[in-house]
């Protein structure tokens, strides 16, 4: 509907409006969005899951040093898409956002709340100028009041809930197969199996070291990360695609 | 009258006149506006209501996340359309207006103060440079010495009062609706038929999870949220145009 | 006698001249005062009167909400034209203008001390970068010193004082009407007719509910806005031009 | 020896030297100042005395609070040229240079002192980035130890003294009548014949009611404002040029 | 995918994404890192080892103070490969930062804990406007809770973690040969000799004075630097590619 | 070397290099140096001279006010050429300068000192972005330890010393004459013939009133201003070029 | 590799790196200096020597005023090439460096700790926005720990040790000659000899007002300027190259 020369003129101010009302920085950050690896999250009866994938370019570098994957308190953790250093930006402005509230209240932060003081500090950076968008989404995960609680946090500053999601690469097609095989009475087993299916849909088979498994139990309230035979143990159970797709 | 040329000339800018005296980018804003969906309000003789549609885009999304009525305080709501984010700025910055009031004088804040505070936050965003101006419309309803009271912002930082109005996708169509049907005198249940009959008018059926409803009683002066099963039945009542349409 | 292209090279910049000594945006700004409705102020024996179109777009609109004329103190008040979210903004300027000279002399604002101040905010938005003028035009009105003052601000920042004057739509032809019927005898409700009067020389008959007029006695030196009933009582009284016009 | 486009380069930019040495936005403002009404000061043996046109744009305008002659103190008032919100800004810096003189040291400011004050401020217009010159010349006139003083500001920021000067619309006319016509021992009457033949030699006769009045008496060391009927007594005694002219 | 003249228009601006979610200015800051001279790091069973190419431009030129291996504190150096000026500032900011873990804490800082700290710093300088990224890479190496730690911070704000890396010129070539050598039981002279060879596999023979050798001791946990004979000894070790290569 | 069009893409930034290494903002002002008049200074066996231009435009103007020479403190004095409103900034600031030495050393600041502190200030105005050069030249003219000095600063910030010098038009010739004619035994008279007769080598015969003198003698380390007699009797001993000239 | 329309989209903002991982701002400050006349520094057994080249337009200019040689300290000196004013900057920034070192440490600043703080400064002027970078090169020399050093700072601000160097005009052979004949073992008159020699061997023949020299002996560890008579001393035994070269 707009042609080239006029999308231009809008995408280089970082924090203006387009004619037909879009902010096309954030919309190229949700581009820097995907063409990250992806990372997925389950709420099931006993916690939330969160998966994600890791491209792990050399065999010389240390997986741990690339995870996605990020506790920012006991009971709350963030999987992220994107821009890697702007994720570790926000994972580090939750865990201060988590520990400020365990010594203003002293009480662990609410997932939601933290959702929300994420997302306002995102805001800000489409808003005011002489800064770009962050280019990364979150999933922010957790245990609130003894329920799993699950988020997801994109480029322009919006929080919204969800019973399984993902972002970053191949997000829709993800969200296909979540929408057809999500159960919600599934255990964390059963979670951690519809999360790894759902990317095991969209892409050839991968190896243990090719992706981080976290869980948060409602009853510990704890964050727990899988170890490389827990994982290869739930690769057995899934099925991937054809090799020739 | 201004050529395609010359119009780009001042909508770079985010906080200068054209030669014509207009606010490219305070128009623009308002394209964002009308790009969101719609939010109703309408005062009775028994308080105030806001009806706000909700796009779940998935079945995996939780509805309550992406609501568009927040309560600012007890007897004081905000319905929004436009830029998701900004609007929760936008909440967040009611609140603590809210808050402040209480703090200060031990009293609620008036529905009229609240919405001047807004507009007036909201205009220095069209005058000072290095921002853009909120992407996002707000209906501001609540009860001030015992009337019911309903104000609407835009992004220029114009705050009006309405008897029923509507923010957002097919307000023009919505509005017509609302002057042929709006009567002072109905209670609440009406108030909701008025804006539900109003939202009708310009679309297809929509289940109950597609709307959120919330009322202000005049007389007990509280924010309340209605059910699913409340939703429901009010919308048995409504008639929809044909599917056709 | 400038061509296009060269005049588009100075009215980006807010505040910088033109080889031939023009400030484009405050040119710009005044655009934006004459598309904003009108209003007016007529100096009489018994105080000053203020007289504004209100344009209600929807009968569910509150007509108070969108008043053109705002009471600063007890003894001062302002009509305004154009760029309605900037008149709020130096309303609030003014009201707190006057309450911080109370406060710190125990007496009344002047009315001319007033509009000085308004001007001098006004003019630094001409002058140093990073925003745009106002654009809005004022009618400052009050008593001072037991007599009537009434006056004019404009985007520039400058102050003229009047015995009667319009701002907005169609002031030349206002102008032009005032010069050849403003008597300097006149009473408050003979005030009143001229400004009205004035303002149906150039439009069509017009309802009570599309004029706000308001008066400031020079006895009492109190703010008073004259009701619906009052308003038909002055609109049965003048002669409207011919429908066909 | 500039062409049009090279010129353009360096006009934009309010603060930057051109390749042959100028400041354009500074010489620009000097327009501004020539688009303005005239204003004269001629000294006298027994004081100094100014003299402005008034553009009285309507009957309904109060002719004083047109008028281009300020007193800044007792013994020290301004005229201006140009662009007024611009001459009103610098009034206030005149009159609060002089006022925080008199608090400081107890004693009255010099001509010159405040010449250089006004000066040094408007310099800084010129040089640092982010604002525009001031559209304003200046005469400044007093008594400085028992001594009429003369000096005239213009836009760069520059101050010189004169016996007798004129700003504004026809400067170099009225700077030709006055060095043939200027005594340097002329008294106050002779000093205001001197100022008024010359306004009349650039053009046609003028009212009372358009041009201002002022002295400043070397004796009493007070400014004073001449009324309608002594300037109409003074306009009787010159000589206009035809009206043909 | 991108035209020259489309990627133009995104680069130039520091903190910007371009439609497919880039940040060129990171991408150009990798340039600069690509053309600086090589740094090498190898974990081995004993310790962790930094190399690094220099280049002595001329035989009057002090080896020592061109050296791209830095002493950050006891038990952590760093080596770099890019912009020389740029890498400085890092060293100060990584030597800042440890002497303040040890002023705070009373304790040596940790490996991951400084590399954390140093792409915080890196990765404001991506985001924020007025400045540009920082033009390096560094390699952070040290001993943490008895365990040799290698990590990898790139331009745009991310740190990884390595068993054995490189950067600067010939990345790719040089991580390619330490893939097929590396062996992680190694003492710290076969992790020398490792990173010698790989080093060597990319260019011509090369000098002892062109080349720096580091380790830090799991065991002493302190910083060493080879001195010339004992690279000598070394160098004598390893093959080089043929001369006419 | 440059085309036109490549020097236009250095020259609009006030403070960047162009590719040769030249800064075209500082160059710019050298030009702004060359339109003012010419201000020359001479040492001599018994002090220092300073001799001025000065273009009396009208007979109207005082001559003292458009003075190029100033006293800064009793044994130091300043010439300039150039942009008038700069000089004057630069003498406050000199001013400024001799006070503060006086008061926190209780002694007169050195010639070179002052020289130092005001070029140090110009240089800021070169390097730092947001403000234009100065356009002057100075003179810094003064005895330092029972010795007579003489500096000159240019718009780059540098500051050199002179036995004779000479800024502004004709800066060239006259130092051609100066060089030949320059005795370092001449008197106070015999300097300020030197400087007469290379002013006059350069152009018409001059009046007393269009040129300023001043000394500094070295005994009484006062400044000294000549009084119109003074320079008569000077000029009546110089020898002016042929009228035809 | 780039063409030159290219180069100019990178060359305009100062701190930006360009697609090939470049700082042309840099690069044309790299220009500004080999503009510059040469400095040169030779380490000696006995001390350090600094040699530079002085340009006396005029033989009315005082030749120390335009000395490129500064002392900063006791047992530290620094010679310069490129823009001179930038060069006092740096001058003044390594004085106050010195003092602040002796105040709070009771010593003597380290050379190399000298040219470090240098280049921390100069480098944050090539990263942060609104200024250029330096346009000069310095030679540090002094003495440290009873040892001659001496380095070297560029616009980058990178800092390096060197024999002997040279900056500004003719580097290149300067540091060929050096190269060819520098010997470590010469004493502080070999040093001036050798310093002396690399200069006569780019150019004519000088004379001693046309070069400065000075020494840090390593035992005294002052600073020592060599005067008139022993310049020509030195002089006269150098050859020069022949005439007509």
């Amino acid at each position: 509907m707009q042609g080239q020369n006029q999308q231009q003129a809008y995408d280089r101010g970082t924090t203006i409006f387009s004619p037909d009302g879009r902010l096309y920085q954030v919309e190229y950050a949700r581009e820097a969005v995907e063409r990250g690896s992806t990372s997925l999250g389950v709420r099931t009866e006993e916690g939330v899951v969160l998966v994600a994938e890791q491209q792990v370019r050399s065999p010389l570098m240390e997986g741990s040093s690339i995870e996605k994957l990020h506790k920012v308190d006991d009971h709350i953790a963030v999987g992220s898409a994107g821009h890697v250093a702007d994720a570790r930006q926000l994972v580090d402005f939750a865990r201060e956002q988590a520990q400020v509230e365990r010594l203003r209240y002293g009480e662990p932060i609410g997932v939601e709340t933290l959702a929300g003081a994420l997302t306002d500090h995102i805001q800000e950076y489409t808003q005011t100028g002489g800064a770009r968008p962050f280019g990364v989404a979150l999933l922010v995960a957790g245990i609130e009041d003894g329920e799993p609680r699950l988020f997801e946090t994109d480029p322009s500053g919006t929080a919204t809930g969800w019973s399984a999601s993902a972002v970053g690469a191949d997000r829709d097609a993800i969200l296909d197969d979540l929408e057809t095989n999500y159960r919600p009475d599934a255990d964390l087993d059963g979670g951690i199996q519809i999360a790894l299916q759902a990317l095991a849909s969209v892409g050839d088979a991968f190896e243990p070291s090719e992706v981080a498994i976290s869980t948060i139990d409602t009853e510990t309230e704890q964050y727990r990360t899988l170890d490389h035979d827990e994982i290869e143990a739930h690769l057995d159970e899934i099925e991937f695609e054809a090799d020739d797709e």
